[in-house]
């Protein structure tokens, strides 16, 4: 029977990378608000095609797509998430084709969403259909949710779980994505780190003066610059009181699996072109920080003259966009929290902190028996011993299901698929990998 | 004979507003290399047709006009530089009527340029005109310069002076531009600081990344941001090693002429929307400060994504525009020498200094007679007692001809002129003051 599934997946191909071409060429930027409604409605009537029971629900924002499959009340519940929304697409110069005009050059295929994460989603569907298609029925029962608003911190997903706890009930969660590492060994990624998004504004004089000024009126890049370094400064070490308070150091069991993790250190500098990582760290220090430390990152500065040639200006405004990745225990209020007593009390209260917006980190045990048949049947399928990923440093809003159930993210990406980025890319053969390795996980789980 | 050159003035008026209203429709943006031959040509035009004996010289850059009279050559010799470039318009949205469509409302004209300094060398026109019209001659010799990069910090204007410095000889100088104080006193500015403007910049990785990654990989914009507190903290003083070391104190005359300037600092802050200066200084305090000390800048920051809503990226490249104003006796290559030292002395050999240009200050003798004829006609045709400035704390390339001749700054400006920024403006009235005190100043100066 997973033969002749399998066999329908292959014979699925052309079907599959129609629907991930479509998905790509519909541009639902959430953080731009753009072609949003038109994906929603595309991913409710490829959901109901393929033999599920879908309907739409409106949120404050973008829709949210549920669809199931009701096979029988004693067989296990596996939960889906993904999402339909993808980042901005700019700096569009870097592209060599365009982001929404999916191109397949040399096994990739390239395209916004490739990996983050509509090539999941199709590859996803795929099985579903197949399993559909071949044995009509699934092996277990499905509840597959895809939202629209990951990308600019599902602002209204938690709301939508709350509201429909029961409806989202399983025992079980494949989440999102996931991605072969340098060596291209498939993954499975334990969680997610938590997110805190903040703009940080300064404003100054009521308008643009000429930089003279500057020596006797308040320059808002300044403040700015300057509240930013009383941030984190040069150690790298966030300087907000009490940031790392509710940080847990790793499990002796965790640190034991750190050493199985490849680091691919020498390759990952020389394709982005770097010298070395971030205070020199290498080796399991180096995985420490990743898994294990909270960041904060600076997304965009705006400020003043950036055109050509010089503009002598003392700017009316400053701004910074930025981001903390957060580590399991530590709470998004919390964080927001002290960071605007930092600001206060190191004497910026100049500083406007603003559009914030987060969730938390949360991730699944490492010795949960979902984990072990996930790894098992990977192996089966990619014919090598999976890595466990303790925790993704990226973030998506999965404690909202881990909290409850074991989630297990692992998806069509590679570790150049640049998500986020220009050129973002996925292999088309592991699109029916993933299809497959799905197929052998369902058929296997109510003896899990 | 003055009477009737100052009725020939007022009977100019019209001409003289369409020679203004005509300059500012020239874009002349040298920063960004906009209309400058026509408006060069157009300022060659304008100067034969009033009389003089006019040139054209071609630079590296943008042409230079020159344009002389010879009454004389017993009779001294007065030299005026103007400039006929002007600075960008952006932001664009915030002109209440278009930067290059010179309005009149409420007694103003409004256009970029119209302060600094396109309506100063409308008035000095004006002057020229009157006095040929009526007398057939002029009371000196007179040699008018007018370059076109002012704006972009005068590349070439040294070495256009150091290959005419017999043809640009003269007595005293009549420089660029002046305004009115925040009382409506006109003023005598003595000099002006100097400049050094250059581009930081920091490139991380060869691509943008998923932010994500700040965990491991250099963030341009940490690295960028750190490098700026490192030049100037929150305390104001510039960190740079020797930085101060060329300062010059003021002498007891300039304290004493420090206590007979207003400082108007209420009305400043309440028109700027401020609470206080910089560090809460006032009075001779906040003087000295403006006048004697020197100062440094950001102009503009690029970085990441600066579009709606947020983009979880790590920006591949982080760049500050940013200028240091000098003092007498510093010199631009010394500073940007102590800043490339600064730079790798403090760790920051990642940042790149780029686009690097400048000039130093000058400033001619409060106790010339210059200054005291200036003043004293000033007195006649406002009616006030002229505030005499020790240097603008914004920069010309004054010190070409100050470290030779005394070079007196005054002209068309007001308090709220708003040079460099949105809605640029002028008195219309200001433009006759102008001339007529030009007129009694130059039929005067035979005897200084």
């Amino acid at each position: 029977m997973i033969n002749e599934v399998f066999r329908r997946i292959e014979a699925l191909q052309d079907w599959t990378l129609n629907l991930l071409k479509k998905l790509i060429r519909l541009p639902s930027v959430s953080a731009e608000g753009k072609g949003i409604k038109e994906t929603a409605e595309f991913i409710e009537q490829t959901l109901t095609e393929i033999g599920l029971t879908t309907k739409a629900f409106q949120t404050q924002g973008n829709p949210v797509i549920f669809a199931e499959y009701e096979t029988d009340p004693d067989l296990p519940t596996l939960l889906i998430y993904n999402h339909y929304d993808v980042q901005p697409p700019d700096p569009l110069d870097e592209w060599n084709s365009p982001p929404f005009d999916p191109q397949i050059r040399g096994g990739k295929l390239f395209g916004r969403g490739a990996s983050d994460n509509k090539g999941n989603i199709a590859a996803r569907v795929c099985a579903l259909k197949a399993m559909l298609d071949v044995t009509g029925s699934l092996p277990v029962n499905l509840k597959y949710l895809i939202e629209g608003e990951e990308e600019i911190g599902s602002p209204n997903l938690p709301e939508f779980v709350k509201n429909n706890e029961r409806m989202l009930k399983a025992d079980v969660c494949f989440w999102e994505s996931g991605s072969r590492n340098e060596g291209g060994q498939q993954q499975i990624i334990l969680g997610n780190k938590g997110i805190v998004c903040v703009d940080l504004i300064c404003e100054g004089a009521n308008r643009d003066l000429h930089s003279s000024r500057g020596i006797m009126v308040k320059n808002p890049a300044w403040r700015l610059v300057w509240a930013l370094t009383s941030i984190k400064d040069a150690d790298e070490k966030i300087k907000i009181k009490g940031f790392y308070d509710d940080v847990i150091e790793p499990s002796p069991t965790e640190l034991e699996n750190l050493k199985k993790i490849p680091t691919f250190e020498n390759e990952t500098l020389k394709q982005l072109g770097l010298k070395s990582f971030i205070k020199g760290l290498s080796g399991i220090d180096l995985l420490k920080r990743v898994f294990y430390e909270p960041g904060c990152n600076i997304n965009g500065l705006t400020c003043g003259y950036q055109g050509k040639g010089s503009k002598t200006v003392l700017p009316k405004r400053a701004s910074a966009k930025i981001d903390f990745r957060l580590v399991p225990n530590q709470k998004p209020a919390d964080i927001i929290a002290k960071l605007h007593n930092h600001l206060c009390d190191n004497g910026f209260d100049d500083i406007m902190i603003e559009a914030e917006h987060g969730y938390p980190a949360a991730r699944t045990r490492i010795d949960s028996p979902y984990v072990k048949l996930l790894a098992e049947t990977g192996k089966e399928i990619y014919g090598h011993e999976l890595v466990i990923v303790p925790i993704s440093p990226a973030s998506s809003p999965v404690y909202l299901f881990a909290d409850k159930i074991p989630c297990l993210s692992f998806g069509v990406g590679h570790s150049d698929s640049r998500a986020h980025a220009p050129n973002e890319s996925i292999y088309v053969n592991d699109l029916f990998l993933h299809a497959k390795h799905m197929i052998l996980f369902m058929s296997r789980l109510k003896d899990c």
